[in-house]
């Protein structure tokens, strides 16, 4: 029952998150097409933020299923998780309205890293709980994609500086990485007896 | 439980999507009734974009109920349906507050089309889940309605270049087909054992 | 089951609107006290709002926690309930931003009759699935505030072109007769067995 | 199951409060870090505010997981609290766009006291309902944190005119003692049969 609420708390965020970031995408002034070549940018970097946005909702979602149990520290690791997540919309606002001019660009990809090492934070928690020899333990194994991610952001951050389509393709290489659906909860939760 | 926490993160999405519209309702500036008087295609397309998203929340509530399991490929074309959805109040907001002009109201079209598709697909990916036997299967039947509402709308798309009165009267036509409650779920699940 | 997600979805969109309103309450540009002088007939009609949404929330938890079943009826009126709420923050902001002008005002009382209306048809659908014998048509009884509050709105519209007070006097007289906690469906929920 | 939605809608409402500040930190006009400079105050405020609610939702969550029942009392207390923590983002961007000016800076502490104060009385609601032997009675204790609270917040008020550093500190060490997790509930909890 305490995972429920965690999980009922982080969805509403997470739901909120992902839709408020519609609010930057203003209506436009004029009525034909040319009025939303202007939005392009704004309109990819809303695309690339609600992808990042449901990558972690569902890496969350089944790193929940496998918990069992929450306390004081799983609560407020969650949270500070929440806390960089909160920020994306505001990124990727500055991100698309400059039309990913370099420093808005690093910043983005700032605040993916701390929602990456946070995440990293609360897995390393709830696995400090559930104990080595757990479902999730084995579920999450090496966890490679967890470790790839971080070094991957530290690389596109500075590189926005010399072109910000190499930060732009780092990203984005990260977003497919993930969006291949992680097997290897789904299947130890299925052996699981 | 995994639906539940689907269902949980779509409600959240679509009642915030059904209601940040509200926002682009501006409060005028005048204080008698003739202030209004500007507000009611703004009005009128957010009555139709309520309905729109209300339909889609009663037929995904329908779709999930009789669904038992959930995957990756459910999870991602949930997704799918809702980045979709997300862009409702931005082309709501932009066929109002242009009056109906002939662009963005084929826009309006386009998305409710591409949600229209998205909802068949994850309707699909659920299908192959259950199996040809399910009640799922018996009770979604031969769908002549979600595959006449995608007709209507590529109809409706052209033909707001012709007379926009043209494409809000084949929208208001998909409402209202789905207004009439889905009797079929509701019956194949009150016969199912 | 059913009953529960078209709690969830209310309470989203319930707990969005109340909210939501908080965003008509700029902030001031001023840093002294004098500043938020002029904030206080915006502020007044949030909080009438906001004790107006809780009142709704109140009842409808209470109205669904005693339906055991629910249809497509049932459904749709809830949506259509919603939606005259989904219009409260619009005539708040309007009301407020006008200090109480007649027009405003009025239209706030008709925002209130037709959300009130559309509980009566919800409450109605509601009851003729349950049937007369219900603990919920015990509960429910003559529903004298049910019946009296249209009644105060009908009388406190016209009045707001006398003299607002006398509207907005009649709108918190409506909220003080909801405010005395709905005893009945709890002690017959608790009488039951 | 009582319980169970007074969460749900306080989770909403809380999950809302929390997202909708970040609609404060307005995009900047800029692309370089230069115009991130100007956002400090609005940021610091943003974190500060970020961690109340927070520490809110983490305080609620262990209390409503302590009670059995609700009535309505408890209902009407909850929306009590829920009120003056609404008012929260409004005070948080006023601080923050007048960085942290002596009348803004004592609203906030107002808000939090007022807050503060709605708490303690929901607490004691569901402490009356649940009576003196109940394991919630023995979790809360002397509950020393929330009686020192209010007074703290009640010194930084004023002294906000004397400087607005004494003022911020002391709003940062209450976040700071309620940060250190509440293990009283957590173990009254574990030890109960």
């Amino acid at each position: 029952m305490e995972t429920k609420r965690l999980e009922a708390f982080s969805d509403g965020v997470l739901a909120i998150l992902i839709t408020i970031m519609v609010l930057e995408l203003r209506v436009p002034e004029g009525d034909d097409l040319s009025s939303l070549r202007g939005l392009w940018p704004v309109f990819l970097s809303y695309v690339l933020s609600f992808v990042f946005l449901a990558i972690y909702w569902n890496n969350h979602h089944h790193l929940l299923a496998a918990a069992r149990r929450v306390n004081g520290a799983v609560l407020w690791s969650n949270i500070h998780l929440l806390f960089w997540l909160s920020l994306v919309p505001f990124v990727t606002g500055w991100m698309g309205e400059n039309r990913f001019a370099p420093v808005p660009t690093a910043a983005y990809g700032v605040i993916l890293l701390l929602a990456a090492i946070a995440y990293v934070i609360l897995q390393g928690r709830i696995l400090a709980l559930e104990g080595p020899d757990s479902t999730l333990a084995r579920a999450v194994g090496t966890d490679w994609k967890g470790k790839l991610s971080p070094v991957l952001y530290a690389v596109a951050i500075p590189s926005a500086f010399i072109h910000q389509a190499i930060a732009g393709g780092l990203y984005a290489a990260v977003a497919l990485i993930w969006l291949i659906p992680d097997r290897r909860i789904e299947r130890a939760l299925a052996d699981a007896p």
